[in-house]
């Protein structure tokens, strides 16, 4: 087996928007620094296992061409990746020793705090975007630089449901779907039910909202129904850093390489991010995600089906 | 509709033995005062929505006969109650506001202090049992009053993992499964990894392990395969005290139903036990169980049942 490469798909290549990063990490087994992730990086290889990738970010002058060499070859476009003057984004955590919590010890923006997205003319006619999590004003920026995406899913994070309420529902009423945790949903709902949360959240705008919950599963929430993908039971776990920037990765590069997702398509999304995602969890940074093979993703995808299988 | 009643299921009558007690509950609703309870009333209930259910327990005099009438009307067999002069068992118990967690203000054992099971001959020849959360000792003295059960299905907690290991261990050599939430498996296992204290649980006995995890959903693992069971998504909580009970007793009820439990007998059941946990939650104390109906069951499961289709 060799590892995946997405350059057999760039018929539909998914626009990915978010951070480059530097993690230092103290995890259970041991500290990491200069760990390379951030949430495009994750987004972008995750999504190179269904389809090719365009990514708009920004790096510093000290982050590794070895990174940008390894995105192109898994079939990352990387001209949207801005080069500026000093260093990258950087952020340090700390883990729980059971991995199931984390706490930021420090947050150095470094070249991100001036990040304006850019894209390049080649981009705005991409019919599918992750919106990561930025700044709700710039993720209108990027929307405001496209053509006529088909479907767009955003991301987005606590700091900016309590300090950007107004622009972040600016961005919800433009787009298709989001992707957030429960403790966000909570927080953007104002509810503690996540039911009535998700139908709140879906009446902002969104057809679709996925919730994340970590070792317990993703939820899809649409007016009709209600799926539930479990997370992948995993015996090793490395370092979750990442893994919910790969799971929405993989849901949106899948949902691309279907091309026109239905109900059932998005179902299948749910498992292929739960899939993805728990190969992200079992290396530290992005090493499993670069490693992994298609043929690695798609057994691990059936063992979940099996997991689903009531009969 | 009308509420559902066990007498149509007589021919495999689960056995049940654990506590029936009152409970003080400050809910998010208000306080709830003298609120019957105890596992073996929420699991005796749970069970005859699918079988007879036969119950081994101890009231103080103040135990409403109320109560003991209503679990007549559903089917379950009340001559294993044996009625002690005092006080019953008494838990206070404080939910915080949105009902994820709860502490203990206070335990009153009372009757319970002194309750040494003792089966009615008529109980002997149970196949199907579930020993509820009592001490080990207890329940390997109901396992050695028994003849020849096909299926023992254990609960245990905390403070039997800690205190009582070794009476345990000799409990789990005897049973077919055990029903543990996340939290009773890490200490029992002594791994912070679900999958691997799964496989280190199962090394002690059981031949299968169901793990609750409260509104993340419930686990079944065996020798060769892990299934998920979602928790279904209420809009209305409003006091989880006994959700597991229920769900242990719907799914020793179901699995008693069907007589032969095989691995898709398993699955089911613990999509059975799902639902009628749900229900349970809908209500303070034992209210929505006792009133729920076969056909809001069947309705219900059915939904649970489309969360997990992938198609």
């Amino acid at each position: 087996m060799t590892a995946a490469t997405g350059s057999a798909f760039t018929d539909n290549p998914v626009l990915i928007v978010g951070s480059m990063a530097f993690d230092d990490l103290e995890l259970p087994s041991g500290a990491e620094k200069n760990v390379v992730g951030g949430s495009a990086t994750y987004a972008s290889v995750a999504a190179t296992l269904y389809t090719a990738a365009r990514v708009v970010a920004v790096v510093g002058s000290d982050f590794p061409n070895e990174t940008i060499d390894l995105l192109k070859i898994r079939g990352v476009d990387v001209d949207g990746i801005e080069h500026a003057a000093g260093k990258t984004f950087r952020w340090v955590g700390r883990y729980a020793q059971n991995l199931a919590s984390r706490e930021t010890l420090d947050t150095q923006l470094n070249v991100f705090a001036d990040f304006r997205p850019k894209l390049p003319d080649a981009y705005r006619d991409s019919r599918f975007v992750l919106l990561g999590n930025i700044h709700p004003a710039l993720q209108l920026e990027v929307l405001a630089q496209m053509k006529a995406p088909e479907l767009v899913v955003a991301d987005t994070m606590n700091f900016w449901i309590s300090g950007e309420r107004k622009l972040l529902l600016d961005v919800l009423a433009k787009v298709d779907a989001l992707v957030i945790n429960d403790e966000e949903l909570r927080q953007l709902s104002e509810d503690h039910n996540l039911k009535r949360g998700a139908q709140a959240v879906l009446k902002m705008g969104p057809k679709r909202l996925v919730v994340k919950r970590g070792d317990a599963g993703a939820m899809l929430f649409d007016d009709e129904s209600i799926f539930f993908a479990p997370a992948y039971p995993l015996e090793t776990e490395m370092d979750p850093t990442g893994a919910g920037d790969s799971f929405a990765g993989a849901v949106v590069g899948f949902l691309a390489r279907e091309k026109t997702p239905g109900h059932a398509t998005w179902r299948q999304a749910l498992l292929a991010g739960a899939t993805v995602a728990s190969f992200c969890v079992e290396g530290v940074g992005t090493k499993r995600l670069f490693d992994v093979t298609h043929q690695q993703v798609a057994d691990r995808l059936r063992d979940l089906l099996a997991i689903l299988d009531a009969e």
